[in-house]
């Protein structure tokens, strides 16, 4: 690994949690330069919902590739973005009678929030963005504006005006903290003046696995409604079927203004972004926001089989729905085993468990690597275990990583125990 | 076309002017579906200096897709960034002696930009960065308030310091432009302070094809020392060979503290971006500035497999330089034909013709599109016809490209002429 | 009063309220040009503690001027200046034990909070300072940036970065506000970082006489110590003895590290400002912060003639503090005449009533300026009565205008009940 | 001084160029309390126009307070505040043929500054402003921004967006600096986009003495209305009556958007600042630009006083412009002494002469002062010593300084030839 050591920039992260050479992956194991095999929990961050080189995207891709066919397109119209867009209408918007305009922007997260935070002050003429404690959107000056961490936020060296932030579901206790947020919206003495949007993670994923209520994300909404203020869901993490439906706020009916997706959209990790706005919003004047890769085309081909594939029906959703449960029910008997140590986070196949502080946190995913089990950590502090594995992976396989976990839990727990004695 | 018009945002661009569903492409040439072949000066906007579909590249692409190889990996060590880094050292940083670190950033070139003003802004501790007059680097919230033009960040709705604006060689006419820019830095009344870092193009593609002289080059690069700023190079459009040289600073002798590279590093249209900084510059704690798409090991790939074919030897950089005084040549020849009409801009393969407005360069690539070539125009009000063709073009189809542009350009002087009289 | 019409610009606000032309002022009585008396309870707006012309400031100022004495002195020294600075020092600072270096500032208080701001990021090397809901500090881009309401912030016509606004007490009702400011600085995640400083006034004036209890300022400044924050009070409605004593905070023990004190400083109307600042926080270099007037003279005259005469012992404050006593037991009664729809707010001789809303409360204010009595409205909405009266009224004139005031609220009410039927 | 040491922050300044304790001061004189004299060619920066303790406006004060006249009005209507605005109209405005409002805004020049600019912010919805190097205009937020100054810049802590700063007339020798303003306002690719506004002094006090020419700024002015821009006119130094008119632009024949005055507008020395708008930009809503000390009564009685006493007619502009005529003459003799060494700058009694560097002209005020004349230096180095006398100086005494000023020039001018060799 001296090529790394020697040119790779201090800023790497990942490959110090995981410091061995990945080779080959497939679904939900990836296998290291010396034929190690490792569960992984990780799932890209989020990107691999369908799993690593899914077999029915490569084919697609593979095939797309050999005949030549347009692999950088900017945003000029071809076969693989036609099919992407009729597939995407088909099967995502229509069946759900969401009407939306798509917005390609640059391949990344970052930058689709970028462009989701210019539609909104273009429309309103307002620049106040709310948004929440431990909300994560990217680490671009717009986007890492209104991402809570100071971690990220502090390497700006600017100041980062234009959002304010307001305590997320839960965050207060018992003290539900919409109602301080509309006391501020009412009150024009409070410091809040009128914002012209709010962007909201339905379950924040680097913030630590927090899952809004049903009731408050309703409540957010009638809020946004009240005080004139558009909604943008960032979706990018609990997006694309992650929560068990597509979108992270499904279930809940939830109507938001603005969308951004990324990550698993195009199902194959390729880089990919979409802004989806209400189609009064759609005030963009040509490449007003624009961008080199905005046409990743292999994308649109993966992205279009991985609708097709996964989305035409629901018999997957309610796969993920069930291995959810299977989760949520492991993680549960697992906390259970160690009182009051751990609690359980999240929903769908994004839960966890926070530990007392990130040290403890960061001891169990190390000893999980030595023992085959890729996973991470988030939260504020690194506290919360974070399970993100792909949607596709085997129940087994599940049960299996579920099982490594349970037994680090439990060493780590005796470690402490014994030195504390 | 009808999905286009319901769903896609009206920030859509290029498929405005080349109103058609395209659907295979190899080399220069682009075809749509009804089986026109259109030769392309466009180059995915600086993407595509080897090619559409560069076979070389394809075939590396797929025997790793075919074998399952990591196609996702963050920032994790994989097989492929290994290799690809390995390349970089080899054929491009030890033979120029270039010591730097490379940081892998979210792929696409303005989270590039966004990295490079973040690591001047802390190695410096101060905030405002110098950029010129017709700078391009971006949209995204830091890149954008680097770049000059008032269409892009009007977008942004909101204010965006940090930034100050100083004229681009040439600016003043004769007036050389750094004795402002040093009057301004040696006064402490001028208003400009002192700014962390300079981020400049060599060649200013989007801003009309301005070719900064070798003197003003090193007479900023002096500057930067002698009043302790440091000097960004934005090569993302320029680089990766497109002047002659893979830096489009080589000639010069300059040596830039941080460089950012994208659109044709991937060689295959693959986003992929990167940040050089020198060695002390990397004062990155880990996971500072991260992005899902950091580890697209696909472009790393294709990227390795470009810079192997394309810069192991000066083969390449002779053929550009090559094809670089042939379409000088002829576009000097247009010129003269057309008295004061118009004026040569540009160096390496990225010349073009400026024209008296914008409205006559875009009548001009309305009707080359029609004819076969496509081509676009650029500057503050798009009045340069802008040639930004693989480097891997056929000098035959090059030569060919330029009859269709020469003739379009005598029909619509001719135009003119009728009109005016 | 045609010339106000013609000439001065709609800005102006007071003239609306009380649409005479006053000629001459007496301790709280003002007269009209047609001989008309009114009673002050608007005391200049908190600028009039020691009342109109106070005979024995007249005095001193009417011999420094006929003396030639310097008026006007930059930051010069002067006989003026000097005398201040002892008086300054022998009454208020050392019987209080604070160890205070003291800037002379332009001489409004907005130009003090600016200071303040200057000093609080400098020495931290910060930028966010934390204010209050409801906070009111100025309305220079500096401090209206800490200002809660956004009347005056949206005047701006700019984003005003470095600011987050946090709950005062008792602004979530029974939830203890700082339980939120706490959680946001100990969660690195909460959007909040690492702020530079806190302002807060111990009473709000314009904000609506919310006074803060001693339990939450000593929590506060207990909070600023554990999280490496600087306190600044802003004293500068609140001080120079409204309160009952000179500072506002000095009964609970508070030491803050910044202090702003004008309105009633200069005792006799004429304007002053300072900052008082803890010896440390003295990183000011020579001039950093100017301004032309920050020698006013006959400022310096009154003002210290005002601290011999009214802080040499306590007997000044004995009296402020009966009257406050009076006042308190008014105000108690008046609200008890009508049952829920008035609530008591403030303490010391700022106090007021809190009416249902803007429009009833100004109606109150409107028929006591028909009844003879002065006194205006503040809070968000302008719905709180609020006396301010010279705090050297004769407690006869008090009850006199309290008379007013109840029965002017009585009619109203009276009104309100039958318009309702 | 023991007091000054132990209390006084060490922002002060003057005091220690000036290190005595002033006591008596009448017209251009100030009497230490030592009994010793001092020529002043200070006049308070500006502000003692008319002399210190002119003995008109001081029986008109003196008289004021004995009556117990309204000394602290708010904007409430008073008979001073009444008188001043008839004589401004009569006096200044009418026969000028001004049609402006005024707004009284806390009383100094930063304030004004700052209402300026949410005035033109407001009006056009934008928020750049254009400023010029070496541009003065205050230390609040707002107004720093606008300020060229490094040294003010950086003591706000803060980044100071919302201004472009653009070379002042001569700054780039022979270069016409409009030429750059122009292109870069005609060009949207310039970084510069559309401003709100142009703020400009006609001659810069701090900066240098910098006299712009009339061409210049009628120049200036065709820009703002060729491009949409509003004009301010900063006249706050170079205003009431500096220049030998009562506007520094009076001769040209300009007609300022916005004008602020201060510093001599009271004539006393007293703190008192307005802008004047034209009528159509008088868009405020009452109060929403406010103050405590916008009604400083003393301060409307002697700036009547002086309009009454030097404006009804052309006598004292006449004497004004006889006296910059002597000063310039004798200015000149004395860098005609001193061959390339000295560089005569300004106009009106606003003259000085420009040394080689900060440390040579400081050398000189130090030498002044020993012999009992004070005087400053201004400039980005401090390079200018600058004579900004009463303009009612008696011309005995104004040569009588011009003979110290000389001698000191010729000793240090001695001293350093004699270092040299």
């Amino acid at each position: 690994m001296d090529i790394y050591e020697q040119l790779e920039s201090n800023v790497r992260g990942y490959c110090r949690s995981f410091p061995v050479t990945f080779s080959r992956a497939r679904n939900a194991v990836l296998t290291d330069t010396d034929g190690n095999d490792y569960i992984d929990f990780l799932g890209g961050a989020g990107t691999l919902n369908y799993g690593h080189n899914n077999p029915a995207f490569k084919e697609a891709l593979i095939d797309y590739i050999q005949s030549d066919s347009v692999t950088h397109g900017l945003d000029m119209h071809t076969e693989a973005k036609t099919a992407f867009l009729q597939a995407f209408n088909e099967h995502i918007l229509k069946p759900r009678k969401m009407d939306y305009k798509i917005q390609f922007t640059g391949p990344t997260g970052t930058n689709a929030v970028e462009a989701a935070l210019k539609i909104v002050r273009k429309n309103t003429g307002r620049q106040t963005v709310v948004s929440f404690t431990n909300g994560f959107h990217g680490v671009t000056q717009g986007a890492v504006a209104v991402t809570a961490n100071s971690y990220y936020k502090n390497a700006v060296g600017m100041p980062l005006p234009g959002v304010q932030f307001m305590p997320y579901d839960g965050y207060l206790g018992d003290f539900n903290t919409l109602h301080y947020f509309e006391k501020a919206l009412q009150d024009k003495s409070s410091g809040l003046g009128h914002p012209a949007a709010v962007i909201v993670e339905c379950i924040q994923g680097e913030g630590g696995l927090n899952a809004a209520s049903e009731a408050w994300l309703l409540g957010l909404q009638a809020l946004c409604k009240r005080y004139d203020m558009l909604l943008i869901v960032d979706d990018i993490q609990a997006g694309c079927g992650r929560s068990g439906t597509f979108f992270s706020f499904e279930e809940f009916g939830l109507q938001p203004d603005v969308i951004t997706l990324s990550k698993s959209l195009s199902g194959y990790g390729l880089p990919m972004a979409v802004v989806l706005m209400k189609e009064e919003l759609d005030t963009w004047k040509p490449g007003e926001h624009n961008g080199t890769f905005r046409g990743n085309n292999h994308a649109f081909v993966t992205a279009r089989k991985a609708i097709e594939t996964y989305w035409a029906d629901d018999s997957f959703s309610k796969s993920v729905k069930h291995k959810a449960h299977v989760l949520r029910q492991r993680l549960k008997e697992i906390q259970a085993e160690h009182g009051g140590q751990l609690k359980h986070k999240g929903r769908g196949i994004m839960q966890g468990l926070e530990c007392a502080d990130g040290k403890l946190a960061n001891r169990i995913t190390e000893l999980a690597f030595e023992r085959g089990l890729i996973i991470e950590t988030s939260g504020s502090d690194g506290q919360v275990v974070k399970i993100l594995t792909p949607l596709t992976i085997e129940e087994d396989l599940l049960l299996k990583g579920l099982d490594i976990l349970d037994s680090c839990i439990g060493d780590v727990m005796s470690e402490l125990v014994s030195k504390a004695s």
